[in-house]
């Protein structure tokens, strides 16, 4: 037995069994279910460092489909009761999550997915090989090519498989989304009377509450959730299984699309239905540029929200200081005391990862060509990628921060008090021009707006402390006509 | 009169009138309608050279929010009936299109859009006041901030103009998109019998009609259609209008909100409807990410089309020579004969382009800080300009390419007929065994798969041709159990 | 005489004359220094609504491509005295600035420049024939492929054109640069003296002076001034003038090359030298991808300081107020007073354009194929338009907003007598455990650090003062050993 | 002992230790040479999956820093020999790669990098303490803050070490550009005989030699080597060692920036020296962007020659077909004898995925603030990443498709006989009008423009024959004057 030096492993230092295909003879890991094209494809791509197995709803979703496949192919009297008995044994098996590690394959491969499709049916062949009492390679008795794969093509089983892990994976990623969104929500809660300044341009504005600023954060996730909830299912559902080589599903039964579909969406618990134009579902990638282009929206919004905290709460002398980020972790070995906002920086480096994550996968989209779309393993890696960064992102921020940020209520109406902003508030009551002298005269002398207002007269007390109640200036308010 | 150095124009030249404001007094050249503010913004920002006129749909948009203002304002018995009347005789000149070289402010501005709202208050104001037989600049009569921009901030009634402004311009890129995927179903029937090669990896695959592939095209641009005709006005239709300086709508009547966007409503004949949480609404970016989203799926779509045409197109000899697209102008000084494929040629850099705007819009929603996202004018600027360079694309691809492309049809069937890919059709029926010698054979001889097929007894010629009758090879087909 | 339908003018209703090539006979109008060619690009490419005319150094380094060939053109024997006369003369009235107007095709073409290439050669032909006595169109005397575009194609003239335009254009990007570099440097002078709190992660840190921090931003720009000018001639220098076709020099006299390049190097005072590899040159856009590359770092670094110019003048009462920015425009027509950084937040917004630009043209630089780059025209549109961005920029940035900046000092150094980080600085004197405690009572309480050790006695005020000292806390120091 | 539920690991079922810091006491596995603060940020941090491990020449040059550091504090006075000699093997373990498996800190995190900063000081200070005899967490006898990073912030260690870590690694970078370099040059070399069609715009042009098209691969390959060549080592060689928390150097001696970098460059072997604007330097990304930018145009040459590669060996039928890609792994299961191009496949993939590192970390820089860029651990993470995509993808490129590329000469050569592009070699011989005609013809008729040119007696043979000599067309030839 010989090993090229190409391997991933020294042939010569562990047991290995020989295998074949079109293009001559290898050795393969004696203990692996894998075979010889999941092996070449081993040479052949070492890459990103990231196998298949970092995905375990991709792995399971393509054993759905080699499951709905064999069913389909039996009900049809393609495959034998006794191979279709394996070949499920075997699906179950992944799907329940075992034999995880056996998905080798680096994400980044060329083949349009066909490394991942073999390594499936090879795992699968020889998991079946193995329940039937037979050898793996002894592939005389079910081949990873002639019965896991029948009546398919890596271009219609890889797409499917895609499309039913991300509808699998993208429950996570909604939890996730909602706890957080809820985790705000209560912030606005536990906030609402916490008065604090307004900001537009990073300069003073009209007062609200920080109450306000926390539910904003939330009615902002809440559309994205919104959004993911009716959108992904809708864009995701149509799969390409049937289509074959190119989507013209030569050399397959014409009653075997449908069937197929419905044994899959059955297996899947997911609302899977047959695309109505095969070769274009063949290599468009349309979906994934448009939820791509959701989970980009959504890093933009976290990231937009994990600013904000930061800026909130800088600080704790020199900066705005209107909240507490909990400590997380020692700030400084230079500087005692210390405490920086860990959490959302963190957040915000996973939203310019899921940015960059967006562009590489238009650029793959960009790049398909004719009848397929070579590119998809890239479009499929920064997919679930981008939903699993999101998804612990997600968690960490909630879990680790926004549960424990607390006002510094007393900091933030002292601000308001201090604020020239407050003119805005007296302007329907002592005019405009009044207001814009007071403002200046202010912002010159170091003084409150309050002090020169009763200096002045131009309100008394009683009105003035009307005015300035929170519930008065944190929403509009009748003013009388003729002011 | 004396002019400071940095003014667009020469104010010893020309005649002008002063006007005044917060931070004093500056000339204006007499015949413009617009006031010190937009003067102002014409020495502040001279950057991309595109001034707001390049955008009709903006324009029209700003007079609509300002009419709907003043009539919610004179309702609530804020506004006087003369005055109204002026400003709405001035919105209505805007909205027939006239005045619109009085827009000037450069599309790349500071100020979240303070100068573009500005741009719209002074010039409804000044043509209200020649209405009323004032001069210009006289704003003791009716005045560009206390009247036009009453009740409003730039920070509501700019964001409003800006959802409403691409809701009146997504028509044009809804019919342009339509007729470009009518364009191409067209010639997906035209096509329907030319039968070709399918590639995958740009290697030979299974035969397919070119109407096949047309008719993908159609398809795929049909779904964005159907996408952007369902999700654009429920993304757009939500306006902030009201809310004033950052949602609080702090010095407003309680009434004004409802009534002026219901006023809105009325005169754009658009469903918009109040936003219910005004302080996100006042500074969330969210819609125009996912709007700039589906435009950048839509380009990677055209781009992908346009790389195919290229490709089908290429040679006359030398190429894969399946398709010739219309001349449209000489290809080389100094190849004689030389005719490239321009129009789709171009369509791949508008492509790119909508995909560079898509970044820069990106970056400028993630900026945004606090209560405002300060960068609006940049997405403004980035979402008119995608959505008119599609429109223009498409249209350009439909009249000077599409609609004028012919086939190669004898050379298209020649290629099937010498293909290699002809074996996996006779798959079913030789065996897979024999087929990959024969397709081994024919690749090392140079012979034609038919041929050798025929030589060696392996089918007869009517079943032969039965098998590669174009109706039997693109499509599912039954076949036998058992084979 | 008739006019299809789709030009840019109305044929009946202005005079024009006839021309006519490869593809046949069009009307083009009579007062037009261009021709039949460059009025189908008219006709086809109504896209970006940017004319070549937008970037005059692109249009004179044309002129200057035209001239030198037709300089070695005439010397090698090929060109007569007369038609070299009227070409020199048609061509340094562009380079002097004259009929830019005549420059019309849209910025994003189809065919790789053609275009372009074709728009020059008209119209330096019919200045020539207007020189020589002849009337525009009389191409039989001097014709512009014949005689102008002689021994020239687009693909070695349009490539050499753009790699001169830019370094003709890029001097006044240098001279904005520098001069902003400057400014920054002043105010780092002007400001040495103002002590104020450094912070990193937004959380305050140790002492510093403003100026060190404006020192660091013209440090920071200085390091691209000096990388700009010491890259860009290095980058742009090789040109591939005499590849002709795809660079193998067809039908071109081997004493071309190095004449035109000699001449063009004479011509425009610019160390242009021959390409090595003339099929490498004739695709390769590695150049302007690594400028691009560039212009996105000064992109960056602008943006970065703007930033921070944003949040040291965020207040004025409740933000870090340190700096106060020029007042250009109001800043609120709701909130009396208001002034906003209006410069700085155009300059973010440039960045922005200019990275998304980086996006477009690293797209069209990847999507060239074989011998030559189609989407070059899209690429050297983005190049002139970030350069133009940028030195518009760093202008308006100076002017408008640097030399204009102020401190407040006594804030400043009040907040870093307020501030916990002085026990950083104390550390080597009190010792981290005692500096620890320090810190956390001072949260805690309020209260100041330097109360808290006073009355403590852990230092006495002399030391304090001593240590405490401006240039004592913002540079190394000695500390004894031991402590 | 008990532990809280975030820690990556079950405290009871494994045995720990108890460490202690600012924030509290927690539970370390016992076996860890990392401590608390690496414990915390495990707990905090489980985004990318990617732990610091994975960058082998990052834990190098991390160990490094620290050596120099303690070196430098010895020979100043602060430090002891017994510590040093500890501090100094356990450092050389690491440089030695050992222990690598204890850099287990995720590659995005908050804190600036303060936790791969304390994963250094913590695994040194305990293998320094294994070494002297004590057990691991007993900080009394050297401790990983007051010892290990002693006179040192992570704002200047951290960065320090990127840019060393970048400098060691990119050494592997430049071997494979040099090898895929040379081996495309080898293959410029074995087909300089081999006479094809040049394409421009897809379109046929004018003959070239196929080795012709590899040796400009070779030489735009060749200049990316030469640029990161001469650029990196001035790119990254100024390093920020002894500004400690914000570049003033702060608690630290004012001998020991120099004496550190002197240290570590002799350490290192690599030209470090000291960065002239400390607090410049401690903030600015400026040289990770470019150095980003350099490897983004390295990506974009590498998918355009994939592309190219990609396209020529299209085929074999329906395709250019002019070379053959060695088969690296069978291309179909349902398409027999099928073989893609999986290689340069996947190298596109790495491109898009380097153009994309390059936008998150573009964001990154743009992100930072005031006096640190807080988003440096994922600029780190890109930058390595970037770095070992494009080192494993060349080796990919060059191994498993370069070397084995064949050429198809007999069809090169058809291609070129039957094309009409051979009229352009014939313009100067027979005229552009005569030319042109021919074109026409041969296009419309299907024959040759030889056959086409002999029939009409323009030329004879024997003048054919000279002028469509391979080494006649592909490079310049004097022609005679006055044809």
């Amino acid at each position: 037995m010989m090993a090229t030096p190409d391997h991933g492993f020294d042939a010569d230092a562990i047991l290995t069994r020989e295998e074949k295909d079109l293009l001559g003879v290898l050795p393969v890991p004696l203990t692996a279910y894998y075979g010889i094209q999941t092996q070449r494809a081993l040479d052949n791509f070492h890459l990103s460092g990231v196998p298949l197995s970092h995905y375990p709803k991709l792995v399971m979703a393509l054993a759905m489909v080699k499951q709905a496949a064999a069913e389909a192919n039996h009900q049809l009297g393609y495959l034998d009761e006794t191979r279709l008995g394996a070949i499920r044994h075997a699906c179950q098996q992944l799907v329940g999550g075992e034999h995880l590690d056996q998905f080798v394959v680096d994400m980044i491969q060329g083949g349009a997915g066909t490394s991942t499709n073999m390594n499936a049916n090879e795992v699968i062949a020889n998991l079946a090989l193995e329940h039937l009492g037979h050898a793996k390679g002894d592939y005389a008795h079910l081949h990873p090519n002639n019965h896991v794969n029948m009546a398919q093509s890596t271009n219609d089983a890889y797409p499917t498989a895609i499309r039913l892990g991300l509808l699998l994976g993208h429950d996570d990623l909604l939890m996730s989304l909602a706890r957080l969104r809820d985790a705000l929500a209560d912030k606005g809660e536990a906030f609402s009377g916490v008065l604090k300044m307004g900001r537009t341009q990073l300069q003073d504005a009209v007062p609200m509450t920080l109450g306000q600023e926390f539910h904003a954060f939330a009615t902002t996730l809440g559309e994205d959730l919104g959004h993911l909830e009716s959108q992904i299912p809708r864009l995701l559902c149509e799969v390409n299984l049937g289509g074959t080589a190119i989507g013209t599903g030569i050399n397959s039964d014409p009653r075997y699309q449908h069937l197929a579909v419905e044994r899959l969406s059955t297996i899947s618990g997911q609302p899977l239905v047959p695309a109505k134009d095969l070769i274009e579902a063949t290599s468009d990638m349309g979906a994934f540029v448009l939820f791509s282009g959701m989970l980009k929206r959504l890093a933009v919004k976290l990231s937009k929200i994990c600013n904000d905290l930061r800026l909130l709460s800088s600080g704790p002398r020199a900066g705005l200081n209107e909240i507490n980020l909990p400590a997380r972790q020692p700030g400084s070995s230079i500087m005692p005391g210390k405490v920086n906002p860990v959490i959302p920086e963190a957040v915000n480096q996973v939203a310019f990862e899921v940015i960059g994550n967006d562009l590489a996968l238009t650029m793959a989209a960009e790049g398909g060509q004719l009848q397929l779309n070579v590119m998809e393993p890239l479009i499929a890696y920064k997919l679930f990628d981008s939903i699993r960064l999101l998804t612990r992102a997600m968690n960490m921020l909630r879990e680790h921060c926004i549960v424990g940020i607390t006002a510094n209520e007393a900091h933030c109406r002292e601000m308001v008090e201090k604020s020239i902003g407050l003119v805005t508030a007296l302007n329907p009551h002592i005019g405009y021009d009044n207001a814009t002298r007071i403002a200046r005269e202010a912002l010159a002398t170091g003084r409150s707006v309050l002090e020169l207002v009763l200096e002045e007269n131009l309100l008394d007390e009683a009105s003035l402390a009307d005015i300035l109640r929170p519930e008065n200036m944190i929403a509009p308010r009748l003013k009388p006509l003729g002011r």
